[in-house]
C-alpha cells in the first residue's frame, strides 16, 4: 500500500489536538499494534462516534438531519435494499448504544463518505467494506424502523404504540416465514444498487453479533427519461394517487405520526408481493385495464384521458355499468377512503425452481400515520379485487419509523428517553 | 382507451400497400375479430416478422447487426438479466423458426421500441408486456448462446464443436443443479434493470411453450462517476487485465472463434459465485490484498502504484519472497498464461434462509474463443488460490454464442445452414 493510500485511511475528523494526544501515547510507549489507532483511541476514551455533519459539498446528497427520517418524503430512487433484522442483544442499554453507534455512520454513508475506522493499520479489518469507494452519495436515504416484536423482546411493551401490531391475515395471503416480520428494519434507497447494498451491509457489520438479517430484498424503479411515474412489472404506472411529498400539510394528515415518542415518525408497511407474470401476460389488454381500473398506456382512470385527472369512482355509463369496474383495484382502493404514501420497488429474483415461473413482483412499501390506513385499503380490496388472480402476498412486516434526528441527537432518542 | 392510444398500437412498419391488402380483406368480409390484425395478417401469409433495421435515431442504442453479437465487445452496462433456458420443442425446423422469430424482436428491443403485435384489438394479449414503455434503449445488448445439451436434444451432435463441453469439476465447486447448465442462454445487459428484464421476459414469452427458463440471475455493476473499473462486492476492481474491447486484433486472439459455423462467435462461460462477505469482512486489509494480489484502493498489483501498470509475477523482494504471493488470485491467474474477456456482474439476492448470511456474489461471465482458456485459468487457481476461503461456486454453464447477424439473416443461421 502506498503512502497516499495510507493517508486516505486516516479519518479527516481527527483534530490536530487529538493527534498530539496520540503522539503522547506513542511516546508513553503504548503499542499501536493489532488493535489499531481506533482501538487505542477507544481505550483512551475518545468518542470515535462523535456527531458527523451533513456534507455541504457531496454530489447527489440527501440530508440526514431534519424533522423526519430520510426515505419517506424523499423523492423515490431507482434502487432499494430493504433488510429486516433480528436483534440478538437483550439489554436496553446495548440497544441504545447500537443506535448511538449507527447514527454517525448513517450520516457518513449518506454523505457518500467511507465509514472509516480510525486506523492506518492494514493488519485489522477495515472500517468500511469499500465497494462504494469512488461512487457518490447517489441520493442514498436510510430509514430505520422498529417492529412489534422488539418491544416484547426488551420488555418495554408499555412503550409500544397501540397502532404497532402485526398486520391481520388477509384473504389470499400466502405468507412465508422467511419474508415476514422482524425486530428492526433498515430501508436503504439510492440511485445506485451498490450504494444501497453497501449501506445495509456496513450497518449490519457494524452491529455484528448484535443483529442479524432475517430477510432482505433488493428492488428497482425505472423512470421515463422525462420523469414521471414508473411502471411496475404489470406495465402499469404505480403511485399515481400518492400524496405530494412536498405538501407537508397533506403529509401531516396521511403520513406523520403526531403523538408520543413517535411524533414526526411514520409507520412502514412492507409486503413482498409475487406477481404472476405468465398469467398476466396471457390476459388481454382490456381485461388488464379492467383489473387495474386504469389504462395501461396513459395511466388515466378508465373513462378519463390524463394520468392525474380525478375520477368519480361511482360514475356509470349509459348502460348503467360502472365506468371503472367495481372489482377493479383502483375502484376498491379508492372506495376504502383511506390514503397512504406508497414507495414501492419492483423485484426480479430469478425463477421459482419448482415451476420455472418468474420469481418477480413488487416490494410494496407504504408509509402512513397508522397501519390501520393500509389495513383499510387491503380489506377493501379483500376477496373482490380482480388483481387477486395475478398476485400472491409472500411477505409482510410493519415497523414504526423513528422521527428525524437533530444534530447531537441520535436515531430513536425519543424512544429511549421514554424508557 | 383513447384514439391516440389506439394509434400507438398500430405498428409503424405496416406499409401503405399492406394496409390496402388488409382493407381488401375487410371488404371481402373476413372478420377482424378476436385474432386481431396480427392473426389476419398471418392468415394471409404476411410475414409479421420481416427484417427490422437498427434505429438511427434511438437514444443510448447498441447496434444489433454486425460481425459479432452485441454484449461481448460491447462496453459493460450497469445491469444484467441472464437466463438459461430449457428447450421444449424437438424439431430442428421449429428451432430454426424460433430464431427467425426472435431476430426482429431482438432488433426492436435493442431499438428501445415496443415489440408490438399488429393489432388495435384490446381483447387479445398485447404484443409487448409494456413495462419498458417510456424508457429508452438503455444500451441494451442481447446475446444468444447454445449449450452442449441442445445438440444432443436435437440429434445434431455432429455439429457440436469439440470445444463445447460441460466444464469439468473444479476443486471446491459446490454446484447446484438449479443454477447449472441449459440448452440456450439469453444474456440481456442494459443501463436499466427494467429494460434488461423486459427483454428476457418478452423473448421467453414470444417462445411460450417452446422454451422455459431453467435458471436466471440479475446483477449490477457500479461505475465511478469519472469512469473506470467497477468494484466487486469484495471492494476490489474487477476486470483490470481484460483485453481492450476496441482492439479487434487482440479479440481475434482471445475471444472470436475463427472456424466452422461458429466463426465470428465466442464461448460464454457463466459461473454463479457466492462470496462469503461476512468472512471477508472479518479479514484484515493486508490479508485481503494478499489474497487478491492487488491493492484494494488503487487496484495496482502488489509492489506497483497504478492499476494498469504491468507486473512481473515472479518478482521477489529483498527477503526472496514473492512481491505478489504465489497463492494470490492474480498471481495464479496470470501464471496460467491464459487470457479471457471477463464481463461479470455482482448480485445481492437476499440472505440464505438457513444462516442469515448474504446470498451475494458475482455472476462471473467470460468470453473466449475456447472454453479451455477458462478451464486453464480455473485449474491454475485450483486448490492453491487463497480466494477459495471466501467463495463458493454455486452455478456453472457454457454456451456457444452465435456470430453476428447481417440484415436479412437471422440468429444462428450458420448453424442451421450446416444441418
Amino acid at each position: 500500500m502506498t503512502a497516499s493510500n495510507d493517508e486516505k485511511w486516516i479519518d479527516k475528523k481527527i483534530s490536530r489536538r487529538d493527534m498530539l494526544k496520540l503522539s503522547g501515547i506513542g511516546v508513553a510507549g503504548v503499542a499501536i499494534g493489532a488493535s489499531g489507532f481506533g482501538g487505542v483511541m477507544k481505550a483512551m476514551g475518545y468518542n470515535v462516534f462523535e456527531p458527523v455533519a451533513d456534507s455541504t459539498t457531496a454530489r447527489n446528497k440527501v440530508d440526514f438531519y431534519g424533522g423526519h427520517q430520510s426515505g419517506i418524503n424523499t423523492a423515490v430512487q431507482t434502487h432499494i435494499y430493504f433488510a429486516s433484522l433480528n436483534v440478538l442483544i437483550t439489554s436496553k442499554k446495548e440497544l441504545q448504544e447500537l443506535f448511538k453507534k449507527w447514527t454517525p455512520l448513517v450520516v457518513h454513508l449518506m454523505n457518500g463518505e467511507l465509514m472509516v475506522d480510525l486506523t492506518t493499520n492494514t493488519r485489522v479489518p477495515t472500517g468500511d467494506t469499500g465497494e462504494a469507494e469512488g461512487l457518490d452519495a447517489a441520493n442514498l436515504s436510510i430509514t430505520f424502523g422498529v417492529g412489534p416484536s422488539l418491544f416484547e423482546k426488551f420488555g418495554i411493551s408499555h412503550l409500544k404504540p397501540a397502532e404497532l401490531v402485526d398486520l391481520p391475515h388477509f384473504p389470499k395471503d400466502q405468507l412465508q416465514k422467511e419474508f415476514t416480520g422482524g425486530d428492526l428494519c433498515i430501508q436503504a434507497c439510492a440511485n445506485d444498487p451498490q450504494v444501497a447494498f453497501h449501506a445495509v451491509r456496513n450497518l449490519v457489520r457494524a452491529a455484528s453479533g448484535k443483529v442479524e438479517i432475517k430477510w432482505s430484498q433488493s428492488g428497482f424503479n425505472s423512470f421515463p427519461a422525462g420523469g414521471g411515474t414508473p411502471r411496475n412489472l404489470f406495465a402499469f404506472k404505480d403511485g399515481t394517487v400518492n400524496p405530494s411529498i412536498t405538501d407537508e400539510q397533506d403529509l401531516n394528515k396521511v403520513v406523520w405520526v403526531d403523538k408520543g415518542w413517535l411524533k414526526g415518525g411514520s409507520y412502514l408497511v412492507a409486503r413482498k408481493i409475487q406477481m404472476h407474470l405468465e398469467t398476466w401476460d396471457r390476459t388481454s389488454l382490456k381485461d388488464q385495464e379492467a383489473t387495474f381500473g386504469r389504462y395501461r398506456d396513459s395511466g388515466a382512470a378508465l373513462g378519463k384521458t390524463k394520468e392525474f385527472e380525478d375520477f368519480d369512482v361511482e360514475a356509470k355509463d349509459e348502460k348503467g355499468e360502472y365506468v371503472m369496474p367495481d372489482t377493479s383495484h383502483v375502484h376498491l382502493a379508492r372506495k376504502s377512503g383511506a390514503r397512504i404514501l406508497r414507495r414501492s420497488y419492483s423485484y426480479a429474483s430469478g425463477v421459482m425452481s419448482n415451476t420455472g415461473a418468474h420469481d418477480a413482483g413488487l416490494l410494496f412499501i407504504s408509509f402512513q400515520k397508522d397501519p390501520a390506513q393500509f389495513v383499510t385499503v387491503q380489506n377493501s380490496l379483500g376477496r373482490m379485487d380482480k388483481m387477486n388472480e395475478y398476485i400472491t402476498h409472500r411477505g409482510s412486516a410493519v415497523f414504526a419509523c423513528f422521527p428525524g434526528v437533530q444534530k447531537g441527537s441520535y436515531l430513536g432518542e425519543a424512544l429511549f428517553n421514554a424508557l
